[in-house]
């Protein structure tokens, strides 16, 4: 398997993961930055005008578990494919964060659900016509019994 | 950075990059598999409900390349972050399939804009409430000059 490395850091309000949110649409108002080591920095160019970008990162704290596990969502055990629960068997996040502003190779993010110090793989745009299916089926999620969770507890922490 | 792992394999009509849809959008009737490996059948319980799904995989036949790209369907030179170009600093591709049918280990798939034999990194459920952000602001593909370009040239082509 290619080697992926760290092009940047996450820094973030949250240096547990109980108690974050558990996705950035319940994340209003948590703000952190994204700082993308210098060499990578040109490759920033032009996602000023993007209102949303995709963070794809190493859940570096998120320890094994197993094929099933209960979501934070859910009372029912699921497989984890079919949740994104961070215990998986690669440990990669993918959040769709607000693009707040951008200074030099330092981005401001809304809506903040990383844990701090997370080594940053990516970033994409996030491009509407290619991202989102708002009628979308989503299997046990649109009957979710735990609607009023948004923050996580402790089923899934080291 | 942590050993990420190829946790199956995607079955594509496509064995070259030139003339491969650029994303699930621009792909309607491209049909294909993806193979999950045994030991990790389990974790795609429940995922039968879910109409679209994410492919996290390895671009693993993307050569190296400069933070500064011109797009498919833009004519202007832009910052590789700012795009969906798949040669990047970690090669990590990320598309929003259709999910047509589950037999055991083997996913069906449609609008699949993935090369033949991509190793798999991760999958994860697509949830409108997390991922579907219809207005989202897209930056320089809001005035994309080149609409018309659904599907891949050889300028990424190893």
């Amino acid at each position: 398997m290619n080697d992926f490395k760290s092009i940047g850091v996450v820094h973030s309000p949250f240096k547990v993961s109980v108690g974050m949110p558990i996705q950035p649409v319940f994340a209003e108002g948590a703000e952190g930055t994204v700082e993308v080591l210098p060499q990578y920095a040109d490759g920033l160019r032009d996602l000023e005008g993007f209102e949303r970008i995709w963070l794809i990162y190493w859940l570096h704290k998120a320890p094994p578990g197993p094929l099933r596990v209960i979501p934070f969502r859910d009372t029912t055990e699921r497989g984890v494919f079919a949740t994104r629960a961070p215990c998986r068997p690669n440990a990669i996040g993918l959040s769709c964060v607000c693009l707040l502003a951008i200074a030099g190779n330092v981005l401001t993010i809304g809506g903040m659900d990383i844990l701090d110090g997370t080594p940053l793989l990516d970033i994409k745009p996030y491009v509407p016509k290619f991202d989102a299916f708002t009628n979308s089926r989503a299997g046990w999620c649109d009957r979710s019994p735990v609607t009023s969770r948004t923050h996580a507890d402790d089923r899934f922490a080291q």
